[in-house]
């Protein structure tokens, strides 16, 4: 199948899950991609790569890699691309094989569970987050925008490309943590202090920011810690919150 | 002026900084507004606004209080608002007087300090974050996106109404940090481990995402500190670097 038409397809969640393929868009992204063991399948270029010195000794780097190259008009470009300002590249690669079992020998295990989280921008600073704080991986459960999406990858900054970044269920990821013994803590607003020190190996699960975690996971997690703010004030970005948290529980 | 010719024209920061005024877009942002203490000039409404019980509501709340409301059209609403999916509904308000010498009696005082950060939605995280871990304010050095841009506002969820974020040169913060006698610190990724205690009264400042803090910033600085990253990672996003950093040094 052309690239073109690959890439359209990839905008759709469930073809991303058919092909297991995702998209990176944007030349620092894919610079990174490159330097990664991830397997990139082809790129789409456009003229307007080329009008940056920096996009064109990448359209070259690939060029002398051999790598397959579709150069499209920019209409044809913008049909495939997410971003509002695309800068003509998009590369395709494989999403990397990860699961909660290859985690099963990590100990202490870190883990950064995301529930419900549905802004593309939060959950791609989350990952990125997860990635610089040393956590093992970042695990989604339903009802959180898929960690391929296109804007969830630009925001992550090349954390998807180290970082293992996956999707369970709650009944499997439940699994996981009882049989590795991982206690899973919460995320709240209204949660207690942060105890000192944290437990060598730990889930911490952060929620939807208008409503929190599922009862499910609330009703499992050992406890619930929250950063306090100050009076008459909203509360962190879940990805602040979540930076102050990772860091401040790190082993 | 009609409303909506002075919402126009309050997208360009020139005229925001010659009326005082600056927008407030989308339900949730104008019921924070009204619960403040600024003073509202006037509200935009379009039809659609009354599609939701909430917007329906926060309608008629400004008629009951008398506010002044220009019912306009859908096409007229988006020539105006700088958001992208708006709910229809933004509001006009003085940008309230705040300066660095109100904050002079404040002791001990904590301030966040903006330099050349360009990104609109990461200066909005920034605010909020600021506002909800107790800063006394906010201020924002030459080359940082103005804060009463609209989409700054709507990121800042709020931080604006009750949060001093103020614009200075840096000539003026760096005597007015000598005069009252407070350190500045700048957040840097290779800085030094987060020492402690922090001193009572500090001033950090983080620079752009790129670039960094500008050299005179630099040179100024007590301190640089960081937090440290895992190996072959990215940086942190800079509010959340400034969130586990406002949160480590607090008092």
């Amino acid at each position: 199948m052309r690239l073109l038409t690959v890439a359209r397809d990839l905008r759709r969640r469930k073809a991303r899950d058919r092909e297991g393929l995702f998209v990176v868009e944007g030349v620092r992204g894919i610079e990174e991609l490159l330097r990664s063991p991830l397997d990139v399948i082809g790129v789409l270029a456009a003229p307007k790569l080329v009008d940056s010195p920096r996009g064109s000794a990448l359209l070259e780097t690939m060029r002398s890699q051999g790598r397959p190259i579709a150069e499209v008009d920019e209409k044809e470009f913008r049909s495939a691309a997410e971003t509002e300002s695309p800068q003509g590249v998009l590369a395709i690669a494989r999403v990397p094989a990860r699961s909660l079992d290859s985690l099963a020998a990590t100990t202490p295990l870190r883990l950064l569970v995301l529930d419900q989280v549905q802004d593309p921008g939060n959950v791609g600073t989350l990952l990125r987050t997860a990635a610089a704080l040393g956590a093992h991986a970042t695990v989604a459960l339903p009802g959180t925008v898929d960690v391929w999406n296109a804007k969830v990858v630009r925001s992550a900054m090349g954390a998807h490309f180290h970082h293992p970044a996956l999707h369970t269920t709650w009944d499997d990821l439940h699994a996981f943590l009882a049989r590795s013994g991982v206690p899973m803590w919460v995320a709240d607003a209204r949660g207690e202090p942060i105890p000192s020190p944290a437990p060598p190996s730990l889930a911490l699960a952060v929620g939807n920011e208008g409503s929190g975690v599922s009862p499910a996971v609330r009703a499992a997690a050992a406890r619930t810690v929250g950063v306090p703010v100050a009076a008459g004030t909203e509360s962190l970005n879940v990805a602040v919150a979540a930076g102050i948290l990772l860091h401040a529980l790190r082993p």
